[in-house]
């Protein structure tokens, strides 16, 4: 499929069935910003849960934080941001339209109209408000670029409430703000977006062990969303192309419909920090002042929704009824609605009461449940594949005893091969909890 | 206990033991920003996640969105808060310093040096940013003062995409942004905060009777999360003092050290929302164009965490060893650690081994458990009891079999009463499962 094709499917799909929204849309939008309707909100979370069980919740050495968005500038003064969080940026010389130089299609030349751009200049990528009761008094502050900032600068408080040995890691899930140049691509490049990111602190001559170790959780994560793993692609980034606090840096790339593009990183990025900010602690074993070095590994939210999005997108012909269709097929895990409950008829009420009396078992267990009795089966199928529900479940004539061998049993509908097994009602909520593994 | 003294003791205990942080406090602090750390982080995962179950999840008529912070200045304009979301300052005529015309202790006088105070002026309370590639070309944009219109403008968005019938509602979990003049009282009135806001939409003649379901709804809910319920008020907003769109509401206030103030509120709003936002949708039930009216259950995330440290701060000589102690008596569905896990001695490999073992499978099953080997048990229980851990698990001799009768079982310590009973290991995640209920 042409790749501009498959994005506009994706875009359209996502606003359709109420995953991803325009920001502001009713207002004429605001560019580079977006809202998750039901399903969206529905798919994050599954995606921010998982996250944590993996890398937090299931680790012994991990400590999770949520600092405040609005941070002191002296925090981006000693991180660099504050001198060097920059894009180029240039301005054609005849319809004054501002571009990034770097992503310009010719280099030099207007990507609207052709003409020459001016040379670039710096241009912070910060946004930044005014903290205080007047403004000609008031400071300054920064919405964070990254939530990175606001584990180390919390370095201190966690090691004196908690007395951690070395190695351990802050966590931290959470909102981060960068003023692009141009914002696009849907939710890849904006903002306004959500990272999960961790700092991970080693005694020096030990960070190869635990980079290693986190490189293959990450791919091990990744896998288990449901994201193609033969579209990501591991970035050794070269000597000279590194940060100048990193000593090595991967970028987990994906082929995304607009190219391959950075969707993780994990970085050693030495003392950088901690020296930045002029922390350090004690380390246990030798009784020493030390300042640990750090590994992160740094995931965005939104571009998992894109990946996971791009990976799931899926047209074909079911075997079953040889029609076309199109389909999400996420892991049941990953999937906003876990399953959606049909009565057969809509007006029989033999049948709703038992399809409505099963819906309600099923919310109450799994919360994300869709309750569906318009149109027919059909429509319903197609409905349900589209937002990527692994199973549909029809409570039909032979649940009520039609069929006496059948009876207490309900259609369960396949998502990815169409094909229909019947399952015992009370052997549902099992049968549900295993897929969900 | 004196008010101050109260408010003390709970704000050096939630930055001693990682519940609150300063903002950026390395860098001398941001006034009315708070960071949270991992006990804080928890807490508040337990909030959102009893919240959402039972507001959003469990019921059938609910849609939860995820809507940008950064919101187009039209949202603001039609909302009236451009015009009107103000707070009254006024600035001491001789030490200069400015304060909230409306909490001066004596009216009209600085409450610092006891100066006359100028008339006041209405000051926005907005946080303004600038969007776009160069500040003079750039757009004015707000951070959201309330997650409320990120609801309002994705209407639309979520009735095309889910064609719910009337009566259904929106959900959002979110940050919010207020320009305080003077942020005080910890984490009660502060800058950057969070909300978990629904909007309700109903039939105009049917708007008491949603009303009321939420106020009794919103009471339970307090209750099951452990909030002291003798502390909660319920204050009628006198019809004079209504919001000019509102035709009822109410103030759950709560009486925390500071003094009795709003905790959460909720307002019939009637159509003003939709109406300023130009929205409407069609009746399925009259096939007409109908402008819904709205109830606004309203919930702040850092005020609930509050009231609850409020509610669980005790300070007490248990029934058993007769030595004062503080502790925090969370509900167990909110405590942020399940459990604590020991071995009665660090230094005997049997007893480590095993309470290791244990660990990591109740840490598997509830992640928020601690290991805990530090000191003697004594010292243990009160570190678990002053973040309110509802059991302290410890792995003895007699886990090992030294009294046979007791082999694999272990003790288990109750926070609030300070007993001990043995369970089996096999029978520890049931229990566990059934205190969190």
């Amino acid at each position: 499929m042409d790749k501009d094709t498959l994005m506009d499917k994706i875009t359209s799909l996502a606003k359709r069935r109420g995953f991803i929204y325009q920001g502001s849309e009713i207002y004429g939008g605001l560019a580079g910003t977006w809202d998750y309707g039901p399903l969206g909100v529905a798919l994050k979370n599954n995606i921010k849960d998982s996250w944590r069980k993996t890398f937090v919740s299931s680790q012994l050495d991990m400590y999770e934080v949520d600092a405040a968005i609005l941070m002191h500038p002296g925090v981006w003064k000693a991180s660099g941001h504050v001198d060097t969080f920059t894009d180029p940026l240039v301005e054609c010389t005849k319809c004054k339209r501002r571009f990034r130089q770097d992503i310009l299609k010719i280099p030099g030349i207007c990507d609207d109209c052709g003409s020459p751009v001016t040379e670039p200049r710096q241009f912070n990528m910060m946004f930044s408000t005014k903290i205080g009761a007047v403004e000609d008094s008031a400071a300054t502050v920064y919405l964070r670029p990254e939530t990175a900032q606001g584990m180390f600068v919390n370095f201190k408080n966690v090691v004196d409430s908690f007395h951690p040995k070395l190695p351990f890691g802050m966590a931290q899930i959470g909102k981060a703000f960068r003023n692009e140049i141009t914002p696009r691509d849907f939710i890849f490049r904006v903002r306004e977006f959500e990272q999960m990111e961790i700092e991970y602190f080693v005694r020096p001559e030990l960070w190869q062990e635990s980079f290693e170790k986190f490189r293959t959780t990450m791919l091990s994560w990744m896998g288990s969303m449901g994201i193609a793993m033969d579209r990501v692609h591991e970035l050794e980034v070269a000597e000279g192309d590194l940060a100048h606090y990193s000593k090595r840096t991967i970028d987990f790339e994906f082929d995304f419909p607009f190219g391959r593009k950075e969707l993780y990183g994990l970085a050693y990025r030495t003392d950088f920090d901690l020296t930045s900010h002029k922390l350090d602690c004690v380390d246990e074993e030798t009784a020493q002042k030390i300042v640990p070095h750090v590994i992160e590994p740094s995931f965005g939210v939104d571009r998992t929704v894109l990946a996971l999005l791009t990976s799931a997108y899926t047209e074909d012909t079911t075997e079953v009824d040889k029609e076309p269709r199109v389909y999400l097929k996420f892991a049941p895990s990953v999937a906003p609605v876990v399953c959606a409950v049909s009565p057969l008829l809509k007006n029989k009420k033999e049948l709703t009461d038992k399809a409505e009396q099963l819906f309600a078992i099923l919310k109450k267990e799994f919360g994300n449940v869709m309750y569906d009795d318009n149109g027919n089966i059909g429509k319903r199928y197609r409905r349900q594949d589209e937002i990527g529900t692994p199973y549909c479940i029809v409570v039909d004539f032979d649940t009520l005893g039609e069929n006496p061998d059948l009876l207490g049993t309900v259609t369960v509908r396949d998502r990815d091969t169409g094909t229909q097994q019947r399952i015992a009602v009370s052997e549902l909520v099992n049968f549900l909890k295993k897929s969900l593994i």
